[in-house]
């Protein structure tokens, strides 16, 4: 079904270091979190979300995101990422040496109140701020602006395109090298995807690279699909999905790195992964926190003895 | 997001319980499954497959089939549709008075050898006999052909889409009213699904409706998703994905009729189901199976408040 000859690239982020086990019941020991760092990118992941530069106090689960990034940096073969909520956090990163930063922007107002407490043009005067400090500095560190609640909220509910593409492009007007949307709470469907995409390319052109997916209604993977079909080239996912939705108890959380690439590669898609050396590296995270539930469905199949044989 | 004025149509068949229950550890009781089919078309299912004539000690979970047709034909406003495996299964199908039938046809040679005992030319054979014998009566009773292992085998590996549209040819050949291509064992995948379907409606046009998925690579959603764009407006699916795979322990059944349901209605198709009900209809089937697991996110993380909310 596929030409190896024409295979095209789509880059995997791995986002549970972060996004997962924020959401994590328990902590994860620090030696476990960077072996399991390391067991994900021995699996071919060239780009891993290793931690987030906030106050411990308000994530307590990712408190040794300094040493996480730090000893991160020794692990050859990825790009170390970490997510900053403003210009202190993104000095830091630069300053514990982080290859590149994320930025979340909230398009809803009532979630970026919540969340972030100031108003999406707040984040965006702060993301103009930062950038100049950024790229004034010696070392390159790229920065992906995330555009949270892009395909719904859940304190605002409907969040309309226009939004969406008034806060990326105040994010790319500040300077950020690359954009993503994210389905924050999971409310986003297929048709959705594609009309925020194609608007928000319309608006920003390749600046927009990523989507930022979550399967608490079951259709993360879909979603996935949409933006493929639209020619996005750039996933978060998470190992297992570990995380969840602080707004849906017993809802699942990132879309799972596994089913992800497991769909890509079918497709012809080639993401650098080796896909039995990813589900191996779900024993470490199990052991690091055994008592949170994981998912992904193509690990409990087993991967089909036709993935990657032509027909 | 959509326009109400324009929504097309897209039919759904609830088929857990025959395809679900027929892989339950346990019997549901034959009370309890009408009470179970009721609540489904209660929440707007307009075909439902509530059994199959297969000798009882073949599945025993379904040697109620003639009992449950019977009771089924009381309720109002769906379709009663019974699977055979031949024409004698056909007859007593009619003779029970079943509104439509659905008959299997294994694509893949080792799956028709182990699942029917026979050839797929053997089994188109038996369509146009069972054709001419259904044409032959006085009540119309439409037959709907699954053409199983339509995208890949558990046994024989990759399926060709040259295979699929052997048998799907032979079978419109042999005079059934719509064909459904299935994904028996989940090795699908979005691409293949758009290949095949396309190579199989170039053959025999729209006597191709219908897609019968399963989950069990995490893929099934997408997979539907694939199928829509390509035009494919009838899905098979069972509640909380009731079921599963005899060739993956722990794999995931059907598709959830509730997420594909959501992520439809959400695109702006119209299902004729109110998702509501549709989901309270788990209680009945978690009462009469306690010990099933049933699947589902959208149950899980609850109805988003931007359902069918306009943007």
């Amino acid at each position: 079904m596929t030409n190896p000859a024409t295979k095209e690239t789509i880059r995997i982020c791995e986002v549970g270091p972060r996004d997962g086990l924020q959401m994590a019941k328990s902590r994860m020991e620090t030696g476990t979190k960077v072996r399991w760092i390391a067991a994900i990118a021995a699996a071919g992941v060239r780009e891993i979300e290793v931690g987030s530069f906030v106050p411990p106090r308000v994530i307590p689960q990712l408190s040794d995101t300094q040493e996480v990034v730090a000893r991160s940096l020794e692990i050859p073969g990825f790009a170390v990422q970490a997510l900053v909520p403003n210009l202190r956090g993104a000095q830091n990163a630069y300053n514990t040496g982080a290859h590149r930063i994320s930025f979340p922007v909230s398009v809803s107002e009532g979630h970026s109140r919540a969340n972030l407490n100031r108003t999406p043009a707040d984040s965006i005067a702060e993301a103009k701020r930062m950038m100049q400090w950024v790229k004034a500095q010696e070392r390159k560190m790229p920065v992906i602006a995330g555009c949270s609640t892009a395909f719904g909220c859940s304190i605002d509910g409907v969040v309309t395109t226009d939004q969406v593409v008034r806060v990326a492009t105040g994010l790319a007007e500040a300077g950020v090298d690359e954009i993503a949307l994210a389905d924050t709470v999971g409310y986003g469907h297929p048709a959705q995807i594609k009309e925020v995409v194609r608007a928000v390319r319309a608006a920003i052109g390749d600046v927009l690279v990523g989507l930022h997916l979550h399967d608490t209604c079951g259709l993360g993977i879909a979603n996935a699909l949409a933006g493929v079909e639209e020619g996005i080239r750039m996933f978060d996912s998470s190992l297992a999905g570990l995380g969840g939705c602080p707004y849906a108890p017993g809802a699942s959380g990132n879309i799972v790195t596994e089913d992800l690439v497991f769909m890509l590669e079918s497709m012809g898609f080639s993401t650098g992964i080796d896909l039995d050396k990813l589900i191996a590296a779900r024993a470490i995270l199990h052991e690091g926190l055994p008592d949170e539930p994981m998912h992904g469905q193509v690990q409990k199949a087993g991967i089909p003895k036709t993935f990657r044989a032509a027909a």
